[in-house]
C-alpha cells in the first residue's frame, strides 16, 4: 500500500503485537499506509524523532520493578478514576451526574489513602506519580463545587500534599490557580455540557 | 524556551492535566522545548496530522460507554499481563522465570473464561478488543514452550477464537504463524535474554 492517499506511515515491526494491532486496525478501516521497517536493535532517525529518549536526565520513575508498576498502577488511577468522573461531573446533568459525585467522592479517598502520611505519592521524593497525579488536584476545587462536596474534608492530605508539590519550580511554573480551572471548568460545561 | 537544543516541540493546552505532567516532566528534566498552544475547538493542521481521525471509516469501538470501557479493559490486560509476563518467560532465568509460568497460565485462563462461548471477545462480531488481543495469540505456543505448559489444555477455547480471527483477511495478511513467532523469540532470548 502506497500510502498516497492518507499519508498515513507506520514505523513497523513484523512481530509486534503492537505493530500488528495497527496493521489489522488500518486493514479492517481499509486505510493505505506506507510500512516502514524498523531496526529496533539500531534505531533509525525516525523512529528517534517521534520517541525521543534523553538517558542524561534525570530519570523520574523509580529503578526497581514493583516501584515502577506502583507508580503507573497510580498514575493511571488519577487518569482513569478522576479525570473520566470529572468529566462526567462538567458534562452530563441528572442521573448520571448524580451518580459520578459518590464516585468522585471515593477515588479522592482513595488517593488520599494511598499518600497516607507520605511526603509524596512516590515516597519521601517527588518522583513519576506525583508528576502524573498533580495536575488533576488543580481540578479538585471545581469538583468539589459540581460536585457539592467539601475537597477538604475528603481529602485532607492530598491538597497538603499538592501544595508540597506547588514548592517545586516544575510544577508552580506549569500548573494555574484552582480558582482559573474553574473558571474554565464552567467554561467547558457551558460549550459542551448536555443541556 | 526554545527548543532548539532537543528541537521537541509540546502540542500545549494550559489547563490540561496531560499536557500539565508532560509541562512538569520537562522540566524536571531541564529540557528545553517550544510549547505550542492549540485551539482544542479547531484542531490545527500539526496535531490533526500526529492525531489522524477518519470519521468515514468503520468504528472499531462499540458506541455503548459500557460495552467501549469493557473493551478497553481487555485490551489492556493482555499487554499488561500476557506481554509483560511472557517477556519475563523470554528474558529472565530462574526463580523469576518460575514465576511467571503460573502467572501466564492464570492470564490464559482468565482470558478464555473471558471468551467463554462468545464467537469473539467483542460479542457476536469482531471489533475493537479481538484486534488488540489477537496478535498476543501468535506468541502462545512460544509462551508455552518456554513455561513447560499445553496451551490447548489451558485456553482452548482462545485458540479456537485465533484460529476464527484468522479467518479474516485483515488478521490473516498481518500476523506470522506460531512456529515463525517461537523462532524469533529463540532469538530475543538468545541475544537479549539474561545469560
Amino acid at each position: 500500500m502506497a500510502g498516497e492517499k492518507t499519508g498515513l506511515q507506520l514505523l513497523d515491526f513484523w512481530v509486534s503485537p503492537f505493530a500488528q494491532r495497527c496493521r489489522i486496525a488500518l486493514a479492517e478501516k481499509g486505510l493505505a499506509y506506507e510500512s516502514l521497517p524498523q531496526d529496533l536493535s539500531n534505531k533509525g532517525e525516525l523512529l528517534l524523532r517521534v520517541n525521543p529518549a534523553f538517558p542524561g536526565t534525570p530519570p523520574l520513575l523509580p529503578a526497581d520493578p514493583f516501584a515502577r508498576a506502583h507508580a503507573r498502577f497510580w498514575a493511571d488511577y488519577a487518569e482513569k478514576k478522576v479525570f473520566d468522573c470529572g468529566t462526567t461531573l462538567w458534562k452530563r446533568t441528572g442521573q448520571a451526574q448524580a451518580q459520578a459525585r459518590p464516585e468522585m467522592v471515593e477515588a479522592l479517598r482513595t488517593l488520599d489513602a494511598e499518600l497516607g502520611d507520605k511526603a509524596y505519592l512516590a515516597g519521601e521524593a517527588f518522583g513519576f506519580v506525583d508528576i502524573a497525579v498533580v495536575p488533576f488536584a488543580t481540578w479538585f476545587l471545581g469538583y468539589g463545587r459540581l460536585a457539592e462536596f467539601s475537597v477538604e474534608e475528603v481529602c485532607p492530605r492530598l491538597l497538603a500534599w499538592a501544595k508540597r508539590c506547588g514548592e517545586r519550580e516544575s510544577v508552580a511554573k506549569n500548573l494555574y490557580p484552582p480558582e482559573k480551572v474553574y473558571e474554565f471548568i464552567g467554561y467547558l460545561k457551558d460549550t459542551y455540557g448536555d443541556k
